[in-house]
């Protein structure tokens, strides 16, 4: 964003390289990571110990604590992890609209919701933020308001266009956010739904949040 | 509801007498399940103990397992009181709307709303149902299916009536249910909106969701 000086952006730390924002390859996780991400989504936190997440991995403890410090740092390198990489996604859906607001809002949400999905395991972690200690979890909340500002700018866009309504671009957006991060509580794989389908039909619920009554133009075909 | 036999009802065993559904005393729970909740929000399900929530609430081991078998029962206890009350209340605020379906709808989501408000503490604890057993979450399932049902019911008829625009009403119920949900994950006692802000302000957020573009019948004064 062209508002944001490099230094300070704080997805700048968190980049993979991604081709296409729609194409999501599956989750691929350094293996004390995937034994971290496991164990938290089946005990939560406070329900995990580092012993475990070490038998699990295959590895020493002290390695763990010499990669990732403690359990805390595993639940931040996750976050950090799946947060950054929506954020990323998110830019590249925005931009590839080249402008058009209705299109760089379908398509942010697209990708978010995508995200969700595609992304479920590591983006349902959020619901155990509360468990990350102030400083950590100040950082993360930088990561997650900076996709926030995205879509806020988005839709006061569009509304300064006249192309949106709504009572406040600030209140839809975090209910917005809101309405996409819920996928993660009801989404399943083996679910009727694909999360293209998803994406699909969140994008035009979206629309209607936000008074649109233009659908943008189509999108390319889903892969 | 009429449709559903009395004995059906999955609500009908957590009935507690609810005068207004906009009036909300202080939650009132009894001493083991008001130690029980503090325990599942610091520390999650699988990071609190039985023993943890009898020192808590200054009762015997033995006393709690008399009462609630298991820390399994602790959870459903909670989450099932939560989930009862708001459906006792929504069914309330429908009725109050005497069959217009914009005020069933406004006052069905502004109900919604107050509740994962003035209820943060045990509607958050949505995020731990994925801790229960199955049998147990069947029946959660019921009790919280039975609040989907009014709210798809309500938007399905607002469509037929032309009031409403939407290409799914059952996917439209889904992702404003999870837009109200997910307000307990940033909602704070000492932020800067009361609990009938938001409510009020989702309302809104949620007719034009729905694509309504007439506004319901003024409320009354808020309390």
């Amino acid at each position: 964003m062209a508002s944001m000086t490099p230094g300070a952006d704080p997805a700048s730390e968190h980049e993979t390289h991604i081709d296409e924002w729609r194409a999501f390859a599956p989750l691929e996780l350094p293996p004390i990571l995937a034994a971290a991400l496991e164990n938290f989504r089946e005990h939560g936190y406070h329900g995990t110990s580092v012993r475990d997440v070490a038998r699990r991995a295959g590895v020493s403890l002290p390695m763990i604590y010499y990669r990732f410090e403690n359990k805390q740092g595993l639940l931040v390198a996750l976050l950090e992890s799946a947060m950054g990489e929506v954020l990323q996604r998110a830019r590249q859906a925005d931009k590839e609209a080249d402008g058009r607001v209705l299109d760089r809002f379908g398509n942010v949400i697209e990708c978010i919701v995508l995200h969700m999905t595609h992304r479920a395991a590591t983006a349902s972690l959020d619901s155990e933020l509360r468990y990350l200690e102030p400083a950590n979890r100040k950082k993360y909340a930088a990561l997650r308001k900076a996709l926030e500002e995205l879509l806020l700018e988005i839709i006061a866009e569009g509304a300064a266009e006249g192309l949106f309504e709504v009572d406040s671009a600030t209140d839809t957006t975090r209910a917005l956010l809101g309405m996409c991060q819920a996928v993660t509580g009801w989404y399943h794989p083996d679910g009727p739904l694909t999360p293209e389908d998803i994406a699909d039909r969140y994008a035009g619920i979206a629309l209607r949040t936000v008074g649109a009554r233009v659908r943008p133009t189509p999108r390319t075909p889903k892969m």
